[in-house]
């Protein structure tokens, strides 16, 4: 009479609160369909864990009046970390992604997981402290990469700009300095996660497209992440743009997207051009000041992005399309580009209510997704099972 | 104190014995967290439906043995339709996807709904009694039409290749002849429903491409079929293919894959090289006659194909692509055409394990996907709820 040994749980109980809405045990006992003597043992079991807590008392309808019980966010912390190529940005935040503490800072992904993360451990125990908590309250901690990740490991695998990152055990690093679930993934999947949970929680087929240094996507299909089979999902920056083979790409392939319109490879074709620009930001500036050369490089970037995300809206059929990474911020030459190829090269039905707009989370996207991916994590069924059993 | 109404209720009981086998009460009672008198009503209600039945006793470890129940497959039956251009497919199956009768015929979609739905319903009816069951014995209709298809409503959305049916109520039409709910998908949705269902049952990513008259794609990702926003996702056979922009497609668009790599295209590519190719059949019978021409431009077909999928791994890193429609059946040479293109342009995290493949479920895929999407309609939670309260 072997019988599976998972039955709905604690966990499971407590996702009904983690919308913050208080609760009595007779609500609880009505919404799980459980006997009233099993949800006061669960509360009793999530209330020690300090996931929930009184939240006042109800409304008596005669009699005395019930207790209700409430998520409490606050009671435990989690650790957000967004890499960039040359930046980073940390932030810890309750469970419910309410920011306690925040940091931005430069940092040269180029140095190495081992400088990279042990100044990644620092700076994340020294926030925790800002924000008043200590390591034995950190839930969880989410961590996005500039690269492919693989998600089952949370191993890099050969990110083009990350030298020495390849196969690197980020989860075991990290795992040393915090008492906690690590989480890796790349920045692109971060973002989406951000932007979604910000900025569109409504909607369920959208696509986020970051345009910096590199050039990626972030799938959310029927409301949640889909990151394919072994993570790499997303990965638009390599598919080969039409009549571009003479150039080659940093992945040693030829006629990439990203080796023709990312920031990079438009900072490099205006400086041919004999324009003063060092770098991604520079070409922002120059499009924002009107300059004409610019804007037309920034336009056809555009549609050359267009083209792809064309493919990509007859594949996924996105209800939409949002445009991060620093080129998002050189206004609407970028968004018109795209507009005109992805409208004319799709069928009605994917395009009658499509939008295509500008990622309203802005720099914060990332560093919040992996807050948020941490502390989905750690709320999910198995785990707060795991913490009452 | 307002409640959500939604309890656990017997249709989620239910969903635990889908797999088909027996279980005591007790083992309901553990699996589900109810109370055995809660568990008990459950079985009753859902013995009252015919959807399980007793199944013998279990071993008794002292006592009276306790009396199993299990999912009966065969209380009910559902109709799959997979209508092509030229051809339609007709399966009953019980609720477990097993065939009780099946038909084959040839049918124009071009005549238009009134007479090929009028088809349908009295063929449909027809078969029902071939296979010893009865109108009242229907728990639901799966259709598959060669098309866009608005999921939410069934109705076709502008099918290039099905005159007079754009914004056809389908469903509608259908329910003044059979008295069930009625699914309405593309061809292409239902076969990789039916492909995964049958051979792939374990992989959670995996794309579908019928290679036919048109080309298109089935997205099945983290275990499920995604439709997108309006149900028009895996349209790739209008995807723009580089350096073809004087090929106009059916569609109105130049330059679009399936107008260039489909069946139909190759058939009329080597009609014009005068050869003797009155359609697909006829390029798929040069191929394995071992003609030159034909399996030159097989294999060309395929590298145009696999410039698409090399987009589509880079976006959605399935683990497996499968291949159908009549052209897979040409051989290796469209395989070869695939692998070479999506090997040479996909990065290698991508594509380290991926597998691509002829569909082993032949013809039957489609029709037996439309009759899944049925039953799995009448047994869901709902559903079951609906008919059990």
């Amino acid at each position: 009479m072997a019988v599976s040994p998972r039955t709905p749980g604690a966990g499971e109980m407590f996702q009904l609160l983690r919308d913050g809405r208080p609760r009595t045990r007779a609500e609880l006992a009505t919404l799980t369909g459980q006997a009233r003597s099993t949800v006061a043992g669960r509360i009793d079991a999530l209330m020690a864990t300090g996931l929930i807590a009184p939240a006042g008392e109800a409304t008596s309808t005669g009699g005395r009046p019930p207790a209700t019980f409430a998520f409490n966010a606050s009671s435990q912390a989690v650790l957000g970390v967004d890499l960039g190529a040359t930046h980073a940005r940390l932030a810890v935040t309750d469970l419910a992604s309410t920011v306690l503490a925040e940091l931005d800072a430069p940092l040269a992904i180029a140095d190495g997981p081992g400088p990279v993360l042990a100044w990644v451990a620092e700076t994340g125990h020294k926030l925790l402290e800002t924000a008043g908590r200590s390591a034995a309250d950190l839930a969880g901690v989410g961590l996005g990469l500039p690269g492919p990740v693989e998600h089952a490991t949370g191993h890099p695998n050969n990110p083009p700009i990350m030298p020495g990152w390849d196969d690197a055990d980020v989860p075991g690093i990290l795992r040393s300095h915090f008492d906690a679930p690590v989480l890796v993934d790349n920045d692109v999947n971060i973002m989406a996660l951000g932007e979604h949970r910000i900025a569109w929680p409504d909607v369920a087929d959208l696509i986020l497209v970051k345009v910096a240094t590199g050039i990626g996507a972030g799938i959310i299909a029927d409301g949640a992440l889909r990151r394919g089979a072994q993570g790499a999902a997303g990965d638009i920056g390599h598919v080969a743009v039409p009549g571009a083979e003479e150039v080659v790409c940093r992945c040693g392939n030829v006629g990439c997207l990203e080796a023709i319109a990312s920031a990079q490879a438009l900072a490099a074709r205006l400086r041919e051009e004999g324009l003063d620009v060092a770098g991604p930001a520079d070409v922002v500036a120059l499009v924002r000041g009107g300059d004409v050369s610019a804007g037309r490089a920034v336009r056809q970037a555009g549609r050359e992005i267009g083209s792809v995300l064309a493919a990509t809206v007859s594949l996924l059929n996105p209800s939409v399309i949002v445009l991060g990474g620093i080129l998002a911020e050189a206004g609407e030459h970028l968004l018109a580009g795209i507009r005109e190829v992805v409208y004319r090269r799709s069928l009605p039905l994917a395009t009658q209510h499509l939008r295509i707009a500008v990622a309203r989370s802005g720099a914060q996207a990332g560093v919040l997704g992996a807050a948020a991916m941490a502390a989905d994590h750690a709320l999910s069924p198995d785990a707060v099972d795991a913490l009452t059993a």
